[in-house]
């Protein structure tokens, strides 16, 4: 896929650009907290949601300005949350993307208003005015956007993530657990892009929300058997961590032969959702990439 | 003012409604990040930020359920940064509107999921489709609230005063800290119930923002005196706690004679902002009555 390749390095350029402008400078008060802010979210990070906005951008024909800014509004959600994640009173991690963690490397105080900022600075993103056409449209992508991140997506996993140590689950928790911790927000990377641009059937909008649901999961079961399978210093955050912590990964209840064949099965089930969807073969790369990453 | 003490409490009375319907149910998974939130927002605080937004809006003859909404928005951002101020890599504090603080009545990383997703409930609150008649408003007053919020509002003034433990500020800086940690939220308040409504001139939007920004201050040389006089008990919250954090407040720098005659000032220049803007009698009440606030 050498066109993909270079697709996804010219995505990262410009997603690394706009996080860049968006982010304040460290010169700017209060300096220490730019400072963080700039080491939460710089020079890091996979950016799989903003591939994802801007692959089913694509679909929709969106203007790739617009796109950046969905993408970086999804990714500023996901920076908030690792770096609150990785506190001493949640997951006490040291060690991400490969760099100290915010906490570590700065302080905890620091730490948690870099979250809160981050969080704060995705939403600041995506409402800037005049940034959709339709100003109702870009209403609901906050709104979506919110849904996705709050009590009943991304942090409501977190606390079933926290209620669930020391615990077995099974699978239907398990996947209860991922849907919200990062299902939810990965799926509405993909509705996002989706949306950003001319409007789309309700059959495609659908099949792209399933295609988003699958996606969400196939990552979880790839970064579980990564996590069970790598060292420290590939996946640039503490391997093994979450059998160390007595979590529940597919890898701990599926064992790893089943959560691979797991694994392509979601890659199956996704790309058959794009089959019938015009202009989707990007994401259709992109769900072939997160199958096969090795990181 | 009878009427306004009628007024007050049907403002507090629907404001309460309206988050008891905005906070998820305890019953909906995960119960106990909900529980918290419940915990944390309702039965407690003055609620004079939606005081705010609410006599604003009455000078724009806003919708009362659209002000509902925007007032809930900001209360929520205002209670999120309560929970997380008080943390023990905070302020370490352990009582908050005469309850054990959200970390001490649940633990720390709940309370951590609690300001977070309490932030983002404010911005789905206000990102509710179909709010604002006009979309392109609504927009609008998002990305205000997010600025307000943010690192160069409400979490930029956070910081400031931690940076600030310890070290004795001049008034200017003092000044600074303020108009970020607790002004920029209120001054959010009144713009955004002012923009609810009927549109309004720019000279009456640019007086209203003068208003803002010396109630916000208003509210603040207020604070620093009745932590200065009171006792926990009538405060619901630890008195003393800046003198014994060594942290400056106006009644250390200018002393309470001096503090209080500040007050007078700032009431006295905000309500001749006020005097030239029709149906802003209300608003001007609520000054008054910010100024004379014993709790």
């Amino acid at each position: 896929m050498p066109d993909f390749q270079a697709w996804t390095t010219r995505v990262l350029t410009r997603t690394e650009d706009a996080l860049q402008h968006l982010l304040p400078l460290p010169s700017i008060a209060p300096e220490r907290l730019h400072a963080a802010m700039r080491y939460a979210v710089l020079e890091g990070g996979k950016r799989v949601r903003p591939l994802l906005v801007h692959a089913a951008g694509e679909i929709a024909r969106a203007d790739a300005g617009v796109l950046d800014a969905a993408a970086c509004s999804v990714e500023l959600v996901h920076a908030y949350s690792l770096v609150h994640d990785d506190m001493p009173c949640m997951d006490d991690d040291t060690l991400r993307r490969g760099k100290p963690t915010v906490h570590v490397q700065y302080d905890d105080a620091t730490a948690l208003l870099v979250g809160d900022a981050l969080q704060t600075l995705a939403f600041q993103t995506l409402a800037r005015p005049g940034l959709l056409e339709h100003p109702g449209t870009q209403v609901e992508l906050l709104h979506d956007l919110a849904v996705a991140s709050g009590s009943r997506g991304m942090a409501g996993g977190q606390a079933i993530d926290l209620a669930s140590v020391g615990r077995q689950l099974d699978r239907a928790e398990l996947e209860f657990m991922h849907i919200h911790k990062t299902g939810a927000l990965i799926r509405c990377a993909v509705m996002m892009g989706a949306r950003c641009g001319e409007p789309l059937e309700l059959t495609t909008l659908d099949r792209l929300d399933h295609f988003g649901k699958r996606i969400g999961l196939l990552f979880q079961v790839i970064d579980d058997i990564l996590d069970a399978e790598s060292d420290t210093a590939t996946l640039g955050k503490t391997a093994g961590k979450d059998a160390a912590h007595d979590k529940p990964t597919y890898v701990s209840l599926l064992g790893l032969a089943d959560a691979r064949r797991l694994a392509d099965e979601l890659l199956d089930q996704a790309l058959e959702d794009l089959s019938a969807i015009p202009r989707s073969e990007r994401l259709a790369d992109l769900a072939r990439f997160i199958a096969r990453r090795r990181f």
